[in-house]
């Protein structure tokens, strides 16, 4: 009997960075074995639709049991679990093949968001109770992170309703935020840290604690 | 032949403010002609459930071709326009009556999410080509805001298809940033132009202006 | 006998804006009747040194017994008044006349730096009263406006030590703020309502209020 | 022949925290050989007046060849080296012995201001160099920062004007942003990075580096 996969995607650099903190804290825990589970890690590359491509062929090569796709929000302080993804593209700038859709639904017949199927209020108490600093985010953006968390959502929706998946905005790095002069940035090892406490939280939480982390506005 | 009517709801105050700068804005175009049309403002309870018991009775009153729901986002500078409305109430503080919900759904069978069906670009464009500073918004927070922004979709969706509505949160004005240092804030009379500017637009745009309001997360 | 006069300077654009709200603001004061004292406001270049000539020629032609300088802060929310100026300039970016300089300091016989000798948190409670939102500011940066502040206030200790005098940062107004989304504006009718309080404040306070406005870093 | 000293100071925590980062990186450099001085770190309470007792006697213990001392600046994303401290105490909390003073001089016969005598332009480039995200401030506060800070160059410019010293604060460590949901913070390690690489740039620097670092406002 084969081992259950976690499957955890990071992404290719995109607007001038020489790297993408995702794919090196992702990468890092290829292999990791997690809750009885083996993490593989994977990367995206920060183009809309061939990102989507790239996830559902493996999706289907690994048949995971629970997902987590990471991404960089540079100027973002801590790691911020997404509640939810929403059925639109609206690039600010272009991706990594020019590409540069302004209000495009991501799939024309998907709902207009789905929820995070992890228990992102469990995951942000394991994450800081490990150190790493963490929130809970209503907004996963409009450019090729939500598109990837809908594009993910909407695949196990529609063809592994049972396996859960979800999406972690990270910080930049320090070697990122070092020339951007007063921008925020979370260590690699802390991100590593609070991805390892996620990960351990989704696999055993079969419910997500009752505990706020919503918004005013 | 009656004349068709826009909906325009604030807010009573909360958060211990004196006032809601939202009903200030919407009451002073109680009455106003906008396109063939008349503003119909009333106010809302900031209670979860109350609130949307209201803006039930008030569509059901008034039968408007057009509602547009404004409430406060202390802490922001320009006036936003919510792209949209997500199913679920995770309070951060309670409402007026005590209540704080946490990630609970505002319809147990409704969809994850909404999308406003205003013209949301097109009105961004309209408030500031008449001064007044506005930006989209992907996020209206969970709190009764967004809570009654669902709701009024939700209702619309259902009974009112072809009527369409949106959210809009406006910042302080400057007599509350008086009493919160370093606060932003926006005049009362610009956030009214800026209101009036956007119903017209609503009132005229059949279709939205295709233009770029996206964050990158 | 002549009436005393209160001198009030605001700058000529830069950074690409098409107008400087300090300008804006001090003008529609020009001639104000205020305390016993007539208001005289004039521009001066956004220019290192030259900015500082032209403000010794005013200060020798009018004489007056208050001087406040007004400068643009784009991306601060309130009216705030500085504290201190410091006898170095920095340039971020050049000044209208092209210059930069980096770490040189305004006088080289000059002190570290100059307080305001204005009754800075009687004004801004002044200006709070008067519905408009202010601050105290513990820094007036590196740039023009510090440089302006420190010419004066070196001016001032020189040659009339009994005319007090400081400066004043205020936020973009709203038509500047409606072509940089997000950022925080005030409009000028409160910039100019602040202004009049201010100056009301400083022209009767002989010793200023003692009430906190510091920061803690 | 004895060893040169570098004379290291953290702060004791306040504000509630269980402890001051100031204090941890500075302590783990306690000892610690740079460019043929031996560190010596000491903690600092947290009060007006007691920090700069202890601090003087510090000075006249150790004669150091270079001071820096250190505090937390909770809020801020990276180090930042102080240009400025300025005399004055104007305290928005009570210090830990319940001290709040308003607008009082630090020392009544003090100038208005000292510069850091650092290269603080050559260290932030240093600490850049060594992965540490840092930046030049224009303002160390009015709190018990600014008033070490001060204390310290009045001291060494009434008594030692050969030695050189200066401020910087650091940001809030993971362990501490873990409950301020949203607040930035740099992991220890990399403070201590960036402290090393500050602290030899400062000893082999005789003239400071010739580079912007300043701000608009």
């Amino acid at each position: 009997m084969t081992q259950p996969i976690i499957l955890l995607t990071g992404f290719e650099p995109f607007e001038q960075e020489p790297l993408n903190p995702s794919w090196e804290a992702v990468r890092a825990l290829d292999g990791w074995q997690c809750e009885g589970a083996r993490v593989v890690a994977r990367q995206l590359p920060c183009v809309f639709g061939v990102a989507l491509q790239t996830l559902d062929t493996l999706l289907a090569e690994f048949k995971p049991v629970l997902v987590l796709c990471v991404g960089q929000a540079g100027g973002r302080s801590q790691l911020s679990l997404e509640r939810v993804a929403i059925n639109v593209d609206d690039a600010r700038i272009a991706d990594n093949a020019g590409r540069q859709p302004i209000d495009r639904p991501i799939y024309g017949d998907g709902p207009a968001a789905y929820f995070s199927t992890l228990p992102i209020k469990g995951m942000v108490k394991a994450m800081r109770a490990a150190g790493a600093p963490a929130e809970v985010s209503q907004t996963a953006g409009t450019f090729v992170c939500n598109h990837v968390f809908y594009g993910l959502m909407h695949s196990l929706a529609q063809h592994k309703p049972a396996v859960r998946g979800g999406f972690m905005h990270i910080p930049y790095i320090p070697s990122q935020a070092v020339r951007h002069p007063g921008q925020p940035s979370l260590a690699l090892d802390i991100v590593i840290d609070g991805l390892r406490a996620a990960l351990q939280s989704a696999m055993t939480l079969q419910q997500d604690v009752f505990e706020g982390g919503g918004q005013l506005h």
